[in-house]
């Protein structure tokens, strides 16, 4: 997607440990219009499939999901990390090693919103090693949901994830994929849109 | 606004203590329409104000506030409750206690995306006391920015909020009014557009 590698090369920071800040449009600050364009990009992409759900996980992967399903007429479901008092007693629930964070954090989702019925999208703003996606595809494999796709808006190549996954027979599918980092430059795939 | 009283009534559930659960379209799973519409109709009640930013709270808040800055055309940031690696080591930062979770929360903004030259109106999904909103207010005192305006996608009447945000000035803006919550029926203001 050009307008988001543009805005990865012009905003994106290498903080070094393969962490790439762009808290100007993604992760702090949020454009609005340009995460709409990555949704209706990646929505296309899945827009074959008979999703009927899209699952996320809180915080950054909420804006990109919501556009996503916006184009594909679908509810989103977030994961928390913190179960509040809303939550039922009896919640799926899986632990999550954090990239950013250096400590694991647990993904909750209530069986009210997720089910046997469901065909679900993931969604969520990076794919590095996939850590944080197969918590969320234990989560469906607890409630008994279908997994068809996983959707990110960027994908750092050499981190592993897309392997992962594709090894399990998903469909992967990123807005921007970062082929290298180095101290000086962000090298982008040219062909980002799958 | 209708379409959300609606839903309001049909699907939120009064768990006492004066909190709602919306978990089905706008706390766990969210719908993404709606939330659309909610963004439009709250961005309505502003646009003859020079907003130059939406300030909004993770976690709820972000998906309302991201609609109705998409429909201002104005970035959104959302302030943090946990600093994460990408921030720098000064910022703004105000304790918030939390309506629902029973203790202090803080929250942190950085002073790349909120400065003196900005105009915000602040968006969140619920008002009640207004406690989130007044932090999120001195966030915004900290960094000399100027607030505008208030909109929520649920308002508590009945818990004061409203009357301390409108007392310092501010017009304050929300989808739906809850006027009264009994253990048998949640009572919706009729014009919850102003």
């Amino acid at each position: 997607m050009q307008q988001l590698n543009e805005r990865i090369q012009n905003e994106g920071l290498n903080l070094g440990r393969g962490i790439l800040k762009v808290d100007s449009f993604l992760n702090h600050q949020v454009d609005p219009a340009l995460m709409l364009a990555v949704g209706q990009t990646l929505a296309r992409q899945f827009d074959d499939l008979p999703i009927t759900k899209v699952l996320t996980a809180e915080i950054s992967g909420i804006t990109p999901a919501v556009m996503t399903a916006l184009e594909l007429g679908v509810p989103v479901v977030y994961a928390r990390k913190q179960k509040p008092i809303t939550m039922p007693k009896q919640v799926y629930r899986q632990m999550a090693p954090s990239h950013t964070k250096g400590h694991n954090v647990e993904l909750l989702v209530s069986p009210e919103f997720l089910g046997a019925d469901d065909t679900v999208l993931i969604i969520d703003d990076f794919l590095a090693t996939g850590n944080t996606i197969s918590a969320l595809i234990q989560i469906c494999q607890q409630a008994q949901a279908t997994v068809l796709g996983v959707g990110t808006v960027i994908e750092k190549r050499f981190e592993g994830g897309r392997e992962r996954l594709e090894s399990i027979g998903l469909r992967v599918r990123s807005a921007a994929i970062i082929e290298k980092m180095t101290a000086s430059e962000i090298i982008l795939a040219k062909d980002s849109s799958s």
